[in-house]
């Protein structure tokens, strides 16, 4: 995957703490190799504490061309960047930032673009669709702003607790105009049903939405990775759903990651 | 060569600039990969005025397991060594660092040891050998060091300039304890012959000593690298002596850096 590792390969780095169960070297790399271009995605440990001290350093490394943020450092991150994109600058978070012409760096928050990429890979049709998503947490509002974003006409929002809603209503007033509802769990008259809470992580959790009320009109998404096909969405395709799993939306990622970084790398090669 | 790329990779920077032709990331990284280690080594482009803010990067990042060194940084890297060999001490620069135990750098010059190790590679015998270096440069310098741990007998040092013949002998005073000498470019009587100049990099370049005056029963060495077999070597060859290039120690420096890189670095993976 890195056979073209040399002095001239450009490095995007992946921050975190912990890192090694991190997919991203692997994974960022082969799709840098599948788009003929020469960069590698490392790991880089890096306590909470030192962020700064790191950023500074990747800034002045002159073929570090950009650098993916993992936990715990998808908040403090934001502040490293001179520009970002309104998704993020709505979140306050950052996921993935590359340079400017001017070697500043700029950030976005791709985790909701990768799911949104995820559905619509696998057959979702999201413009003017009726979603539920349950889940308002860090992902759920990433993917509520990317849904709204990709043109859903109707996102009712679930979440066990309350006040998280009322937030994300808020945070996402003006992109929905009036596209957006709380509500509870359930699928009825939905075209998409979205889970973005971490339920299907451990054996035993209940599942976000009852499966009874799936039909197979739906299409059915979950933000799971690394446990294949979950209980729900398990469930789903017993009810006939088209499915997209967390896995799916890991590899949508890689893509929707290039496409960030390699914007402005490529001019940064030469 | 690094197809174990992944979360769990421990990095290896090779820092300076320029950076874009440097081999250490294809050569060492094949090294480790052939001694079973996840270990990648990276280049990374420093600009002369940022050794500090990118050391205290990397020192930082805790899957940082060593650095190569390289120009502009190599005086620069030194102070940045909680602890140093003696030979890098001497010279007061490092080609190579790694963690000592309590997460600081331990530095060491080999590209004297890289030098040794190739013409050893390719037959020589040093111990108690009579040696002609030429060349009291970087290079001749730490190459003198070398040879004198390695036991050769006497070492004779030749340099178009005086002043750094001089400078190198009250170096090695200690180490040398008698052994070594200043002298003319004459190989006569001696076992081993070393090229430590820059003659042969460019065509036309005179030879550093002349080819007449070689046996067959001698070895000679070459620094220089990326030229293949230079003048100088192709009429040692001729005269029947038995030669290693600045290709062979380029070689050899990938199992010395590995051996001083991995020394410290398979205790800190688990």
């Amino acid at each position: 995957m890195s056979d073209r590792l040399s002095g001239a390969t450009r490095l995007f780095p992946i921050i975190g703490d912990p890192i090694r169960y991190v997919e991203s070297p692997t994974r960022l790399t082969r799709t840098f190799a599948q788009r003929d271009h020469n960069g590698l995605c490392v790991p880089m440990q890096v306590p909470a504490g030192d962020l700064d001290v790191v950023m500074a350093g990747l800034t002045a490394a002159l073929n570090v061309d950009g650098i993916l943020v993992t936990m715990p450092h998808k908040f403090t991150a934001f502040a490293h960047c001179a520009t970002s994109s309104e998704r993020a600058r709505m979140l306050g978070v950052v996921s993935v930032i590359r340079r400017n012409p001017d070697g500043t760096w700029h950030g976005d928050m791709l985790d909701g673009l990768a799911f949104v990429k995820a559905q619509r890979d696998h057959g979702a049709q999201l413009e003017g669709a009726r979603v539920l998503l349950v889940g308002a947490g860090g992902a759920g509002s990433a993917i509520a702003i990317a849904l709204l974003e990709a043109g859903v006409g109707e996102l009712v929002i679930h979440d066990a607790d309350e006040s998280r809603v009322a937030t994300l209503l808020k945070l996402v007033d003006d992109l929905g105009r009036g596209r957006v509802s709380a509500g509870p769990p359930d699928p009825t008259g939905c075209d998409v049903v979205c889970n973005a809470t971490p339920l299907g992580m451990d054996d035993g959790d209940p599942l976000p939405v009852d499966p009874a009320l799936l039909t197979s009109a739906m299409f059915v998404g979950d933000v799971i990775a690394g446990h294949g096909v979950t209980p729900f969405l398990a469930a789903a395709q017993a009810a006939g759903c088209r499915t997209a799993n967390g896995g799916h939306m890991v590899e949508a990622a890689q893509d929707v990651m290039a496409d960030f970084l390699l914007l402005t790398a490529d001019a940064a090669e030469g």
